[in-house]
């Protein structure tokens, strides 16, 4: 018997009990899950961060941590964990990630905004460029990073990426480590999909926004503090930046008073871009389990010196 | 010399002129490409329906007319016209469509038009379905409507295809000739993307629109004659349909009075989802000249019994 122990919000557990007992049956894993076993007997921890977990210090027989988040920033620099942790890469996940940047990206570039307000008896028939005339820059070439910008090679677009380590990608133009300001020159959207370190903190800056094209677009479905929110706002007040559609901030919920609500230029949707989805979350925990008990490796295991 | 007339709106000509030139020459052409050729002396004929050229029978050593746009209704009927047509088929004209198509589809599925109406400083969080459950329907497996299905099969929509002919296009379910009805039932988007025929006229009318899942959305990028207009307002105001975003219409310019423009449960874009683009345009205009004067047959040519 291996036991399993959910320490996710406690709403989450009518959402994956079922998923997860289903996955665990047909990985051929016998599992007892739990919100609440002891913790000294606990194998596996399935954790998020609002599951008030901040010590795992008493799970002292505990194998893995599993995030069930992409995001392991709150969970990463913990010292009380001394075990192997893994991120969530799961295609539920990176499928949703892929609609929300493709649908905002075509949603800038033929400018379906301009549409919406032109709903006025005015026929302007202004055709907008190919999507090979439009450079879409992607910083963050992980799971998610990858998979939306070959999404966007589908589309044409002339897209280049960032990482700090060199990838490969066919059809981008992969820039890697003190590449980073060509990356972004001439850059029309940018897409951030970077993981929070100390190394990425505020990495959109006042400097490097000014290396984007005059009128191009952010959008953020990363993390919010990759963004300094002043330079932001100051570079869309003065006309260089045309919009921003930020889906993580710094703070979330985001504040009802905070700027980018009421900002004529920034859209905000409430940490939708993408999330775990119950069935296709627990067949990758499912089968890190499995993995761990064979004696093999995990999959997507956080470098706790990178800190992704 | 091969005699080549420009019939369309004048106001094309410089757009296309260095264009068609610098294709003429890639392709090794010796053409005189004029306005005002006599037409006796023309050999062919670049068509477009406002180029004011309505009677045919003066072009008699004419070996083809190669219509500039798509669509061939305004022309296919005339009666004048007793040499090959050939629609056009071209990458810029194909590549705009997919944009725009998928686009919108994802504009509807992921719900942008929701997100920029709750800019409100309340944090709703309600993450959209994935495209797998989303079932997107496209009548019209052509050269645009095939480029669309596939995209949207690459985003992992539920996607459905019906044609008049039987096609067959990797990871869509296709239907065809009287299987009309069952293409159309449940689905949550359609995309009209055929050739308007009088077989084709009205055919999104009040029975088929009640085959659509409650809550569909239509999006017509194709021909604006191909919905019964007031079974689709009926519609939109019944509650069966959330939504119809229209490129194309009856009357063009649509006219500043017509109910679709004030609509709520209407987007309007005043025929901008795709054009023939001038460089790609004029490679295919003159691959085809080239095969005429070498005793191929035409690429892209018309059915005159089916019309399109």
């Amino acid at each position: 018997m291996i036991n399993v122990f959910f320490a996710a919000a406690p709403a989450r557990w009518p959402i994956y009990e079922d998923a997860l007992r289903k996955a665990f049956a047909e990985a051929g894993l016998t599992v007892d899950l739990s919100l609440d076993h002891a913790p000294d007997q606990v194998d596996y921890i399935i954790y998020a961060p609002n599951s008030g977990v901040t010590d795992f210090t008493p799970f002292t027989r505990a194998k893995a941590v599993l995030n069930l988040w992409a995001g392991v920033e709150n969970v990463v620099h913990d010292e009380t964990l001394n075990i192997p942790l893994a991120r969530m890469v799961e295609t539920g996940l990176t499928d949703g990630m892929v609609e929300w940047v493709t649908a905002h990206v075509l949603r800038h570039h033929i400018g379906i905004d301009t549409n919406l307000r032109r709903q006025d008896g005015v026929w302007r028939q202004e055709v907008p460029p190919l999507a090979k005339d439009r450079r879409v820059t992607i910083l963050g070439l992980g799971e998610l990073g990858a998979a939306c910008a070959k999404m966007l090679v589908q589309l044409k677009f002339d897209v280049r990426g960032w990482s700090r380590s060199a990838k490969s990608i066919e059809g981008v133009h992969c820039f890697s480590g003190d590449e980073l300001d060509q990356a972004l020159t001439g850059t029309d959207i940018l897409v951030l999909l970077l993981p929070l370190t100390p190394a990425t903190e505020d990495i959109l800056n006042a400097d490097r926004i000014a290396l984007l094209a005059k009128g191009a677009v952010v959008l953020n479905p990363g993390r919010g503090a990759l963004i300094d929110d002043d330079a932001l706002l100051a570079a869309l007040d003065s006309g260089h930046l045309k919009h921003a559609t930020l889906d993580v901030f710094r703070t979330e919920p985001l504040p009802a008073d905070h700027p980018y609500w009421s900002h004529p230029k920034v859209t905000v949707t409430p940490h939708v871009a993408s999330e775990t989805r119950a069935e296709t979350s627990s067949q990758t925990i499912a089968e890190n389990i499995r993995r761990a008990e064979a004696g093999l490796p995990l999959l997507h295991i956080v470098d706790r010196d990178r800190a992704y």
